[in-house]
């Protein structure tokens, strides 16, 4: 069982970027990030991304954040963060005033920063940081995230056992007559229980007014739609159910979705069920370290094609996942020459897989009434795979009677 | 009761779009937009942003989108959109390009934009859109969200109603030995069932997996975090509980939140209750149309300052609510001068309320224990305000016995 992830990780990152900065042409002497994401996988700090801009700052002695007074206590408790400075609020603390003060002080004359200013989320505008220092852009903590160590594996490990609780729940309370509103509800509210109980001062609190584990779904017409939300309409005998579940322990996430049916499936039900799941299944074994992600694509495009089912398919295979629900890369077939283009920072180096990369593998079928779709959270190891869900795939299993 | 927005709305947002593109400088012939939030609030047409990039153009005869082949369906049941282009999935599917065509297609080839690209959502990178098309930018839906029409204030006013029955499941299922999470899932779980229940077919679907009310709350020594987060750890006698409730109607929000106690609170609990209900009062009071906004942040950090609290509040009185649950313009002492700064696109008048403006009000304190806050939603209208959330305020009616 692992809830947290080791200091050891943080000092691993932080001296990853220590070394960038120092490799890095020009001379820089800081990096800097605004990014809330970047800044948690840095320093351990979450927090929610406003319109309160907060700023991180990695010198070769000093890991320094500007935040909005509302985090200070919190920044401060936070053992990787050497030093906290603060405004008192957006816009009259002058946020961004304050952090190129921090930076002054530092003796921070140019920085290398993941983007040159504050987001613009919830209306936030203001100065951007190159007013005050030297600014170049960088991505390194995006492109450090693909491939995780092993305690991150570990943490998406320990998310996918209290999502397989979640949809359990969700099997064991759904019937005829229900609201899948409130059966997702339900479901969510007894899974979080169970892990906040069974992990107790393990459990790292990462949510308000909520529980750490969503399980739910989308039943009938909805499922036709691969977004399709939860209808106001209780369950009939005959309906298909799309689900989901995946908990946040400290921060990470995975993916388990499962299609279901309420009663006996018919035959047209049943023939779409076994192709989703035979494209699945094409897809987990096409997988493995080195190999080409399109590739994975590609294999579960030419299955839909020689079944005739191709026009049913609305999306590609997967994505990764860890500290966010989306991550590249992308398992479609567009993603070698992705790399190549001029329009990213990637090498053609990262169109393989490579260990520590968390795929969902979700291929999907969709016809004018109803969708089809498992997704599994899958590790690439160094000599092949890892299941990390395990609710089970087949027909059987998912027929509610 | 209103639950849902009238095609009107639409009609006359696309109206004052196409007056701005004929209006503007230049030679433009089409708004364009990446953001999901303007794209909802011009066509009614929601999706979550991913790195999937949609395409909203409006030209003078045409309402045009591009979306990932899982969006079609649902795009093309929007009656505001008149054509809808896709691309397969993305990287793969060429987003950008597949758009440019269909600018191109309708005879543009200069665009107001609200960026030059789709945002580097989980992980997006692609070509900007200046490489099809003359690209300038303008953020016209950002200032046009801040005053709500008639039909926008009904749909929080609906959202309040309904944070209201999941904040008095709140107070009804707080006890001595109950887990904070749980006591917040469970009414989140019975509003949502109300509302859906009430609502019926007058229900607007637009969650997943889940229900339209969150209810819920921070309790004991989180509550000193203004930010903080439900504390594994079951409800005890005297621990203060800050709370949180709100209903997503038809994409519209409001913000209700209490600070209650668990059994009789001690002499210093009711003193900075006091405070902080009066902080409030004085904001609520300070509110009208023509009132200069930031003001109302001065008045009450003047009631602090006379109180001998100033160092411990936190942050300043409020923000706007609507689509999203921060939105400017911002309660903030700053605020005037904000407006007139070259770092944003307001302008001296962006300082003062006007009808339509919808503003929480919550002024806080934050001892190094607990904190104190109240959160009210309150419209500004033609000759005063209207307070649309209203759970009683006082201090006995927030005593949990």
């Amino acid at each position: 069982m692992s809830t947290e992830l080791p200091a050891s990780e943080y000092d691993a990152r932080l001296e990853a970027i220590r070394d960038r900065v120092a490799e890095a042409e020009g001379d820089a002497d800081a990096g800097v990030w605004f990014g809330a994401t970047a800044i948690e996988y840095l320093t351990g700090f979450d927090h929610v991304q406003t319109e309160r801009p907060v700023v991180l700052a990695v010198t070769d002695g000093t890991v320094a954040i500007t935040v909005p007074r509302l985090e200070v206590e919190r920044a401060e408790t936070v053992p990787h963060i050497d030093r906290v400075d603060h405004y008192v609020d957006y816009p009259g603390g002058a946020p961004i005033e304050t952090a190129a003060s921090m930076l002054s002080d530092l003796g921070v004359e140019a920085v290398l920063a993941d983007a040159d200013g504050a987001p613009g989320v919830m209306g936030y505008q203001g100065p951007p940081l190159s007013e005050f220092v030297e600014v170049e852009t960088q991505s390194w903590v995006d492109r450090m995230r693909w491939a995780k160590s092993d305690p991150e594996v570990a943490l998406v490990r320990e998310s996918a056992r209290w999502a397989n609780l979640g949809h359990r729940y969700l099997a064991e309370y759904t019937e005829v007559g229900a609201h899948p509103a409130t059966v997702s509800q339900r479901a969510s509210t007894e899974a979080s229980r169970a892990m906040l109980d069974t992990l107790g001062d393990r459990f790292v609190e990462r949510v308000r007014g909520d529980g750490p584990v969503h399980a739910g779904y989308i039943s009938a017409e909805e499922t036709a739609l691969p977004h399709g939300h939860t209808p106001n309409q209780r369950l009939r005998e005959g309906d298909v159910i799309v689900t989901g579940a995946s908990a946040n322990v400290d921060g990470y996430f995975s993916e388990l979705e499962r299609t279901m049916f309420v009663g006996e499936p018919t035959d047209e039900q049943v023939h779409y069920f076994e192709l989703m799941l035979e494209a699945q299944t094409i897809a987990i074994e096409a997988l493995g370290p080195g190999v080409e992600i399109a590739s994975v694509d590609r294999a579960v495009a030419d299955y839909f094609d020689e079944q005739g089912v191709s026009d049913l398919a609305q999306h590609h295979v997967g994505h990764n996942i860890g500290m966010a629900g989306h991550e590249p890369p992308y398992i479609d077939r567009g993603w070698s020459e992705h790399c190549e283009s001029e329009h990213t920072n990637y090498d053609p180096e990262d169109a393989a897989m490579e260990p520590g990369h968390i795929y969902t593998i979700e291929p999907g079928l969709y016809t004018k009434d109803e969708g089809y779709r498992h997704s599994d959270t899958i590790a690439i190891t160094d000599d092949g795979i890892e299941w990390l869900t395990y609710f089970p795939r087949d027909l059987e299993s998912n027929v509610i009677r």
